[in-house]
């Protein structure tokens, strides 16, 4: 499709800039103007505006750099919330899916990403200086590591580890073992190895 | 994911935009939003940009009803296209994979849709009228039917075979066969059928 001639420069345009949306080819953009295009004027000036709105008044919670609407997020700013356990993740769409379990009622710190060589993402991008800041000035009892089990992952978990030892503050990480509802013989092995050595007392799994 | 919490009205509202796309859930409009975050504020303004352009500015040429940037498009106004030629398609998409082939050297007539009581469409949403005003005032020599080989498209190639009986044209439709490259085992039966019904004389194919 990349010397495919388009009737319009305006059409040609607006599937240049959709293709640069992750995962949309040239074909899939098409299908998606021309959409926009069926229908009404006002669709396409509410769509553009939810964009330009995005990205002039979205804003970031200065205590955990959670996406916000506000200079500090509904979460932090909730004095029914524990501030003195920090769940430290590595995206807003981490934070979306915690809150989704209704499980955690702490507080959260957005890291924006994991220490990674390849990619040239070292501690100072990441949002490691303001949480410990926090850690200095706030009552901060525990931190819960919530990172992927990647290299990245792990990396981002034992640096944060090391820097942070001096603190009296208790660390852990999420559970990992078999998922819930999860046949055993489908668990990859690493998966389950670690489900025997972390075994818990019965009593507590079968509330 | 629908009762998600989001952390910001603003975020949910572009997700919600996104996710109004065909085929973009919303999983995948968090994604893009988050996509769109990510980039310099100067990538979303021209995003934005370039939707209200094209909801503001794009045209449909008066003649074939190709999209287009002016009254009328590049193709009707070509003086080197053989107007006698008119190649009846569905929508846009089939002009631009038409002209992308280099082996058509005729206008077209956009239709704008399929007659197709299922969907609610009849004869008068499509641009049947301009077609056959194109037929009476213009020197049309042939039409060529280049619609999908669906129920509604051969209903819509009969309605309008019928509707331009009276006019000294000479009616197409492109060629149904096996494809090229194809291998003859995993063909369907009809168009295989098809391909020998209609079958050329070698020499013409062994250019």
């Amino acid at each position: 499709m990349s010397d495919i001639q388009f009737p319009s420069k305006i059409l040609e345009n607006a599937v240049n800039e959709f293709s640069k949306l992750p995962g949309i080819g040239r074909k899939t953009a098409l299908r998606l103007v021309l959409h926009i295009l069926k229908q009404e004027k006002e669709s396409a000036y509410q769509f553009a505006d939810a964009i330009t709105t995005l990205a002039d008044e979205i804003k970031y919670c200065k205590s955990c750099y959670n996406i916000s609407d506000s200079d500090i997020c509904s979460i932090c700013s909730n004095p029914r919330r524990d501030h003195s356990v920090v769940c430290v993740v590595e995206n807003v769409r981490d934070v979306m899916a915690i809150e989704n379990t209704h499980q955690y009622q702490g507080i959260y710190h957005v890291l924006g990403g994991l220490i990674s060589p390849m990619d040239g993402t070292g501690p100072d991008d990441l949002t490691i200086t303001p949480l410990e800041e926090k850690l200095k000035s706030e009552e901060v009892k525990e931190i819960i590591f919530a990172l992927s089990t990647t290299m990245e992952g792990d990396t981002t978990n034992f640096f944060l580890y090391r820097k942070f030892q001096q603190y009296p503050v208790k660390f852990s990480t999420i559970a990992r073992g078999v998922a819930i509802g999860d046949e055993l013989e489908y668990a990859d092995e690493v998966t389950l190895g670690r489900s025997l050595v972390d075994r818990q007392p019965f009593e507590k799994n079968a509330l």
